[in-house]
């Protein structure tokens, strides 16, 4: 999969807009532009441009004009990959992209591999393991906390601290094998003092990213809500209400409007994803009458269940089914907001009677709305951010949002408490050398300074073509 | 619609790519990036910054970080619009989209209408009106034709003639005019041989123009064939061989896989369009025994008929078959192309005799193939390209695509025509001034040079945001 001195090109943008990029990177992309590419300017020499310059002139294929179009040069090491660069702003023609493309392999580039820009950057030395995996979920971003977190994490967030801790290590790491080098004489070059208070922070540090983990998968990934609720209480039309708001909020930036495909809203910079809502959309809410097994799994699959009872049903059915949902989630911290819909239809001005009527569990809450009429739609999101923590999530410090990162980290936890508890029960040093090297191995593993091809192939692959 | 003095931004890339290109354009463009955007060489000034030139920096939201990006400045005239502009290049992101343009118009940037950049280019005298309309023709071209024609029509074209014609008979109505003010006195300042040479011409190169219109369509719109024939003769089998190898070729090149929407193949260059295929692709060709209607509705559509029957029908019946065919397109130039579909379940070896019962008209072809077997497929598409002179193409000189073009040669050509019979028939003077202007009016609507806010309006409407 590494393929060094080659030079590679690919799309960075999608075709359908009004222009399209195209990517070079390697050796001879300066030499290959050269050869189709021709600047306006004659006497100007492509390749003995200086970086972030821009060129502009016509593509060509033999006497043919394939397009006029603007070159960005960078030259190694400044660029996204540190080595040479250049890229072809065209016109967002898809049959131009394609006759481009194939020139560039006709002169000798090679069509790069999905991440393969991203790889090169990492190679070369330009950004460590979890920033360059950071790119992926800054481009993937939907949510301004998903965008936070993979921005700070691409400008280096974590991984400082963690080669800086892993340095540390090391040191230790190497003192302790020196002992081991004078075999029988006894020596301790490694302060166990000082090395304890080393493994002990370490281990805070690393416990602390772990655990910022669930908070991460939920940023990243959304947060599950399940609609849940008799036939005919107003299911659908309040999930319609709050999709509806969120795209008109979305649309008004031209050139923006959401894909209306997946039925997610973002309240306060984060996600949340309403679990199988095939049922609802379907707008006939008998369907699910049929699906008691359905509702079950939904439950169980979401973090904040809405259960849609109507103003007009007895408190005492509402308790029941309240009490049937916590007892299917006993013991997880899902949290449940009653929701009493159609307040529209009902002459009643206040609500507090009802409302005593109802038990709460301490993670519960109830409000009282109407879908149809758009009322209560404000209190819901904030009833929802308040169901998750959203507010933890601006005062958080670093959060870690990759399963590989947090499977590295929980490994670095293991080795550190055999670590300690081998000092308690006086083990001998090399065993305590290896699970140090250990600790120092899953460290690596996360900024890249220990890896393998695997790891290497199973993060880029991942990647889009073109970054 | 025209905002002289403002200035605009839009994403001029679609979400979803490794890389998105946000554009500005107007005089405030590098004030406006300057508040936004922070270089990482902090003694650097954006706003004295020389046209392509490339600046790496931030976007920052008062503290908030928003993304790393790339600024290609480019300064007035020295520029797509004509004005200062600048292009950021930020992650493809949505939601960074989102907040950079946010961000944009909060500083005093205005949301760009759709084809606002190209109209800014024509009013500044970048291109004219007939190039500035190539620019969305090339955007959308699909096949080698369509490029080439947008293209040159793009860079000058036939713009540059029509324009020299324009100013010609400018002249002379200038001339004919200054007679009519000496009013009674007989003078003669336009030598009325050479005025009826220059009318000639005039009208040799506008009818020549508006001849290639009906080529420009087809290079533009595709062809468009129609599949006929009895159920189960193969016609579903057919298209998709067809279109199979045509997606093939397409997916060569990384990242440009066609969208499998449209029934389109390219051959030599040229888009065909395969009418109303959804009977066909449904594979059940059942339906279509149904929908005798719909077949001469499909066939009247078309420009290429594809009648498939099978090498076991007699010939017989197939010469009845192309009969009723041509009786229904008879006058029309339609081409009719004969398939004898399934030679892989027939014995023969040579179907010289089989051929020789056919009735075939001069502009008819006949060809023995098997689809599901993929033989004689290159032969259709020798024969599809043969039907419409796809060779013409290559050699045809400048071919007009566009309704609007047409419109006005015919009108010239009209004005034109009416000048000569009234050169012929000896009318005064001051009618035939007024058929000059009018020719010269319609010439000047095709290059922009006479122009509304109509036909601005119209033509930009058409355009992509952020081209």
């Amino acid at each position: 999969m590494i393929r060094k001195g080659k030079t590679i090109c690919a799309p960075a943008t999608p075709p359908g807009g009004a222009i399209s990029v195209i990517r070079l990177s390697g050796p001879d992309s300066l030499a290959i532009c050269e050869k189709i590419f021709f600047p306006s300017d004659k006497k100007l020499n492509i390749r003995k441009q200086e970086g972030f310059k821009v060129v502009y002139g016509l593509i060509r294929d033999g006497q043919e004009i394939i397009d006029d179009v603007l070159v960005s040069i960078f030259r190694a090491p400044h660029s996204y990959t540190g080595e040479d660069s250049a890229e072809i702003s065209c016109h967002g023609s898809k049959y131009i992209i394609t006759r481009i493309l194939e020139l560039l392999i006709k002169n000798g580039t090679h069509a790069a591999f999905p991440g393969e820009f991203t790889q090169r950057a990492f190679l070369n030395g330009k950004m460590d393991l979890s920033q360059a995996e950071a790119v992926a979920d800054l481009v993937a971003s939907e949510s301004r906390a998903a965008h936070r977190v993979a921005l700070s994490q691409m400008r280096g967030g974590f991984s400082t601290e963690i080669a800086g801790l892993r340095s540390e290590l090391l040191r230790f790491a190497s003192l302790i094998e020196l002992e081991l080098d004078f075999g029988e004489e006894d020596v301790e070059f490694a302060d166990r003092k000082e090395l304890r208070s080393i493994i002990l922070k370490v281990k805070e540090v690393t416990d602390g990213l772990a655990s910022s983990f669930r908070l991460g998968n939920v940023i990243k990934n959304g947060i599950p809500v399940a609609i849940v609720g008799k036939p005919n209480s107003g299911k659908s039309t309040l999930l319609n209400a709050l999709l509806n708001e969120e795209r008109a909020i979305v649309s008004e930036i031209p050139g923006t409007t959401r894909d209306a495909i997946e039925d997610t809203i973002v309240i306060n910079g984060l996600e949340y994803r309403f679990i199988d809502t095939a049922g609802l959309r379907d707008t006939s809410d008998i369907i699910e009458s049929m699906g008691i097994m359905k509702t079950h799994e939904k439950i169980m699959q979401a973090s904040v269940i809405l259960l849609v009872d109507e103003v007009t049903d007895s408190p005492e059915i509402i308790n029941l089914r309240a009490e049937s949902i916590r007892d299917l989630v006993s013991g997880s911290d899902k949290k449940l907001i009653l929701l009493i819909n159609k307040i529209d239809e009902s002459a009643q001005s206040d609500y507090k009677n009802f409302r005593q009527q109802i038990k709460l569990d301490e993670k519960d809450s109830i409000l009282f709305i109407s879908a149809k009429e758009l009322t209560g739609l404000d209190e819901l999101r904030t009833a929802l951010s308040g169901a998750v923590g959203a507010d933890r999530i601006e005062q958080e410090g670093v959060i870690i949002t990759n399963l590989r990162h947090y499977d590295a980290l929980i490994h670095v936890s293991e080795s550190l408490d055999r670590i300690i508890s081998g000092f308690d029960k006086g083990i001998p040093s090399d065993l305590i050398a290896t699970d140090i090297r250990q600790a120092i191995h899953y460290l690596g593993e996360i900024t890249g300074q220990i890896t393998t091809d695997e790891i290497l192939g199973n993060i880029f692959k991942n990647f889009c073509i073109g970054k």
